[in-house]
């Protein structure tokens, strides 16, 4: 058996963030509804950019950003995913690297640029994205090593990978792999319209391929057409080993089949940016399953990591998250 | 005569940002003196970044940031520099331009890509900074339009751009079409390691063609190789009209030939990233002198921006200024 390397790898989109700060009149004049992640081509995307304001640059990614913050924990993790040959790749693949996260950097073959995710952020702090998917496409099964997933305690694949016809086989392919090599599949359900786009496939796979989900708690509800977290939670523990479901400000509730742990948020003092709060939790929480703790101590891992990074603008962390990682398990 | 079309025009390098947070050893382990600016080549340059952390890539330039400030206070102003043609120089056009500035975006001829500047952010909030000035060194005097210069308020030079021998032509270029228009040059002396390069010919620029000088307390020291502010005051007043003199922490002074104003700094809850604080206090500065306000009110504004910029990472605004000019004022 492939001995363990990584705790977790990633696959998701590889993205580089362009953020903007604008009021809620910049939304509802482009049509653009607060809160939604929105695909669209190179020229949408272009169009787009040509209206927002000076923005910054700074590596995204869903599962990108995960496994980033597990390195930012001191724990080990990898990504797969496809960038382009040019500036915004490099930039991506430097900021995954220069964190200890092990990333081939393989580009598209076709001379496809970077993916990249305009982010709007408005005065409540809410994000609201439009991403042009570019060389993110390029992820076929054929870039998915079945001997990394083997390696990797958790393989965590993001919800939107299923907006890509060439990824879900991808996917499919390293759930198999970690399945028949006895590792844990993870995924996280992204977004609301992203639930909203692939509910019938999401459900399929849950009753077989997820041993740990994440989702916030309108991404539950939507999955199973529930109005209400508790009709959600009632649905989910009989599908999966563990589901950690976020709840904003109000924290976050840990569910399996016989339990479930009510995780206090950890505190902020400014809530900035909310882009990559979701990301940080299973970063968090990962990390703390992987080496080992209970599911209350990985919660709160999930808690500290989503408060760094909603204090700031941009969607991976800036403080190192093994700094306080050993004074929130005191607690 | 031309009438003003900009309150303030900016000279200066083009480049974009890459910031990174590290701590005091990362500078020491690469030889790297704290606080300093130094030019490398592409070679260092990628070789830095190699071993750096992850970056957030957010505008800046010195001169560029001034003008960018201008604008979001609600002022006029223009930018003149040289982009490459390539990702960066459109993030660097689309951050100037989407604040309303006005720049003609021209390319370097030969392909050089956009200039950067590697900046180490350490937990003291202090900045450290390694330029690659790529496309930036195109700068010739044919770049610098005498009729912008002409219908500009202020033209505002970087003193960076001594680094370069084919700007220093671009720069008396501009500032004798500024004095034969009848209007006010300005001159930052942009760092205390720029001016130990360039005293000698600071100082007779200073003589001739600055109507309003910016320096912090160690530069204008520097430049007249006097070892306390009192000193270099009594020096500067004779030479230009107005030298406005940032302190930090302290704040500023702002001398006349026959006036000092005292500034208080503008309150900051926490100092961050100091990259870009002369920057921003020369952009309140001129864009309340060019408004025709006093000296005085001019120095709030200076504080103002520069406590804004240094609240977070990055030497742009993210706030518009102009939010809070009027209670600054009011004072």
């Amino acid at each position: 058996m492939t001995s363990i390397e990584y705790q977790v790898v990633g696959v998701g989109n590889a993205l580089v963030d362009i953020l903007s700060h604008e009021d809620d009149g910049f939304l509802s004049g482009i049509g653009l509804e607060k809160g939604a992640a929105t695909m669209v081509d190179a020229d949408a995307s272009e169009a787009l950019y040509a209206r927002m304001g000076p923005a910054a640059e700074v590596s995204g990614g869903s599962a990108a950003n995960t496994v980033a913050g597990v390195a930012s924990f001191g724990g080990t993790a990898a990504f797969v995913g496809r960038v382009g040959d040019d500036t915004f790749g490099r930039v991506f693949s430097h900021d995954l690297r220069s964190v200890g996260v092990h990333f081939d950097g393989a580009v598209a073959a076709d001379g496809t640029p970077t993916g990249r995710c305009l982010v709007v952020v408005t005065p409540d702090a809410q994000r609201t994205m439009c991403t042009y998917l570019g060389a993110a496409c390029d992820l076929d099964p054929e870039s998915v090593d079945p001997d990394l997933v083997r390696a990797s305690a958790v393989t965590y694949l993001e919800g939107y990978l299923w907006d890509q016809p060439l990824a879900k086989a991808a996917i499919r392919r390293a759930a198999r792999a970690a399945h028949e090599g006895g590792r844990r599949g993870a995924l996280t359900l992204s977004d609301p319209f992203c639930v909203e786009r692939h509910r019938a496939e999401f459900r399929v796979l849950l009753e077989g391929s997820v041993d740990v989900l994440f989702a916030n708690e309108h991404e539950i509800c939507s999955l199973y057409e529930v109005d209400d977290l508790d009709a959600a939670m009632h649905r989910v523990r009989g599908h999966c080993e563990i589901a950690a479901l976020t709840r904003g400000p109000l924290g976050s509730v840990v569910v399996t089949r016989d339990d479930v742990h009510v995780i206090d948020p950890h505190p902020v003092a400014q809530v900035v940016d909310t882009t990559g709060a979701g990301d940080l939790y299973a970063a968090g929480f990962l990390h703390g399953l992987t080496a080992g703790l209970d599911l209350a101590s990985c919660g709160r891992l999930g808690s500290l990591a989503a408060a760094e990074v909603i204090s700031h603008l941009g969607a991976r962390p800036l403080q190192p998250l093994a700094l306080h990682a050993a004074e929130v398990l005191e607690r």
